[in-house]
């Protein structure tokens, strides 16, 4: 057996496909967010204007935030020195769920190390407490979902992206006292569409089925406190289980579920990806609090990110570019090819200073890669039009198609 | 199918087990570690002394560390913003990567958010990309490990803990041409007792199995540059991989592997755990940074902890109480039973101001519940004389076996 080889096939099969990724390397400049520095390939740092970050409402540059974490820094150090169950709970994880259970309207919540760990914990431990379990999920659903619902070992329905009939099919093709969780999101991140939760959980109450609603690209977003679109459906008590993260429009790091009482005792208790590892820093517990109460009040961040979207949407609109239809934040730029993304993106960033990641397999299927820009209330219209005369540029030199 | 009742009937299993776990409600003093304050139960924080905290070197409290944080909070913001792809990668986390590749003499490192994640998430993508993988994996492996490699899917032998003739057996049993990965931890966190990592390396040298080291005990704490075990038994560059944490001796939150170019590019390339999940937030790479730049200069943490540890090993001695055979800086006191190790605990904080709490089944295996004890290099000996006087009383109270 030559390990090596083996190892080095599997880097030059994406070399080949034109996905292999390279990280870019950049340092933010704080309180002057969307601007940063980029380090890779260049002598000393160069001035660029990000477009592809999921701080979306540039909450993790917020004085706030930042005040939180210097005085949780300053008052009990850096880490949190242990799990949940053994030294590592502080005053401030008990804080932040209440905060978050308070946000969704639900009796309970429980923080994890990420939204990629809360979904794949709370998913494989609740269908496996459930003999027989079958769990519905939509073909779309983020990697870290399906990595849960994998590792329950249930059998696992996919339906068709947001298809209420499809997902009724299923429903109604098995067996009336068998465990049932419908698993979906509210906003999908790549395509920027939104789940219809309401007729959701009109089937989930037909066929006595749980349901879990992954709402990480919305909670801070909708809603007039931030609760998601499960809070501006005013659909959040339908629900059994509403799962957010801290590291996008919050701005810090961490993952959370909200629900019932019994339920968070139950993952707590039995989940592996909650039981053994180090809690969340009380650093960052402290600036996710600062950050959901801020928003929790003021809209000004929400409505300013809605207009820049909105403005976005339309000047590439205008001229020409292939800007794909999302109702939501998300302004995807349909591109088609992995090496043609990747090519767009370099050309932004070596020579207009604009950071934008392509967007390949896995994290969408192939065939559909994309460019993916999130504007934010600190994008403003000349930045934009700075962004579309680039691509509009671009699109000529590469002979790309222009919008139907 | 009525949810409530299975899902309460779970939590009731743990009643009836005497298992249930209740957070302990603490905050931390910076500065004065072991000093915390505790809120549950009483009216207003009580000062406890921490015996249980994974903040072995008590570097969550360095002035260097918080002096880095600070300075990233206010250079760089709260979060990330995203995934090492996309608009997550900074230049704190390539300067760690570097400083924790030279730490372990390796060609390169990748961070995760956590030391389980970079368990769970490496051992499955490093199996299943190798075809009819089998893992041998000691039995006493921590629950992170066995989330990985179940996730990978390959076929799995369990070797006695730390018995390398039951490891060859295994290892001899199967076809030569079959990839084969040995996963083993250095120090065992529950027992203190150490691999004999060189024996283990001969065997996979003789059986041409990739090994998996996982350090997250031992780094910081033990090696001149606190390389951990590895580099005290001169042994690091014979591991395929290493994998260590920054959430304990360094102090802060995250997790690693440090292991050759080619596997670092085909684990951040492959593994859904790396790929899909926000980064690391850049104040808690900035702090370890700085903790682990600093361990590698200084002795005096490492000295200070096996001071104590060995004084407290000789306390608990001579006190005829029944300190299990360590050779680390963990302590543990065996009980031997869940009901009464919880007991213990409740005492001890309520009388004594004293934060221990019991292990209890699924970290340790049932009928071997105990306490356990990380003293450091802040717990001093007058503290270690009231915890030893405590422990006798009441172990006298509740009638507890003494040591043989």
């Amino acid at each position: 057996m030559d390990y090596s080889r083996v190892f080095a096939q599997a880097i030059d099969r994406l070399h080949a496909e034109g996905r292999y990724r390279v990280f870019i390397d950049i340092l933010r400049n704080k309180g002057a967010f969307p601007n940063a520095r980029c380090f890779a390939g260049h002598n000393g740092p160069k001035p660029i204007t990000v477009w592809c970050s999921n701080d979306y409402l540039a909450m993790g540059q917020h004085p706030k935030v930042i005040a939180a974490m210097e005085e949780a820094l300053h008052d009990v150090g850096a880490g949190s020195g242990g799990t949940r169950n053994i030294g590592g709970n502080t005053h401030y994880h008990i804080d932040l769920e209440h905060e978050l259970a308070d946000l969704h309207g639900k009796e309970a919540a429980l923080l994890f190390t990420s939204g990629y760990v809360s979904n794949e914990a709370t998913l494989s431990t609740i269908a496996k407490l459930l003999p027989g379990c079958i769990i519905f999920s939509d073909e779309l659903n983020h990697a870290s979902m399906i990595a849960g619902i994998r590792n329950s070992g249930c059998e696992k329905r996919v339906f068709r992206h947001n298809d209420l009939q499809h997902l009724e099919e299923l429903l109604a093709a098995e067996d009336e006292g068998v465990p049932k969780l419908i698993a979906f999101e509210s906003v999908y991140s790549m395509d920027g569409d939104i789940a219809p939760i309401h007729a959701i959980c009109d089937l989930a109450d037909k066929y006595n089925a749980l349901t879990y609603l992954d709402e990480v690209h919305a909670v801070g977003m909708y809603g007039t406190r931030g609760g998601g679109i499960s809070e501006r459906d005013e659909c959040a008590n339908r629900l059994t289980i509403v799962e957010g993260t801290l590291g996008k429009a919050f701005g810090v790091m961490g993952g959370y579920i909200a629900t019932d009482r019994t339920i968070v005792d139950v993952i707590r208790s039995y989940a592996p990806g909650f039981i053994f590892t180090t809690s969340l820093s009380p650093v960052l517990v402290a600036g996710a609090l600062a950050s959901v109460r801020h928003l929790k009040g003021s809209c000004e961040e929400r409505d300013g990110q809605q207009a820049a979207a909105a403005r976005l949407k339309a000047m590439f609109d205008a001229a020409g570019l292939p800007v794909m239809d999302s109702t939501t934040h998300i302004v995807p730029l349909m591109v088609g090819d992995p090496v043609k993304a990747k090519k767009i993106s370099d050309i932004l960033l070596a020579e207009y200073g604009v950071y934008v990641q392509p967007i390949n397999y896995p994290t969408v299927p192939r065939g559909t890669e994309r460019l993916r820009f999130t504007p934010g209330p600190a994008h403003d219209e000349a930045m934009m039009r700075d962004l579309t005369a680039a691509l509009c540029e671009i699109w000529g030199r590469l002979e790309l198609r222009l919008a139907a």
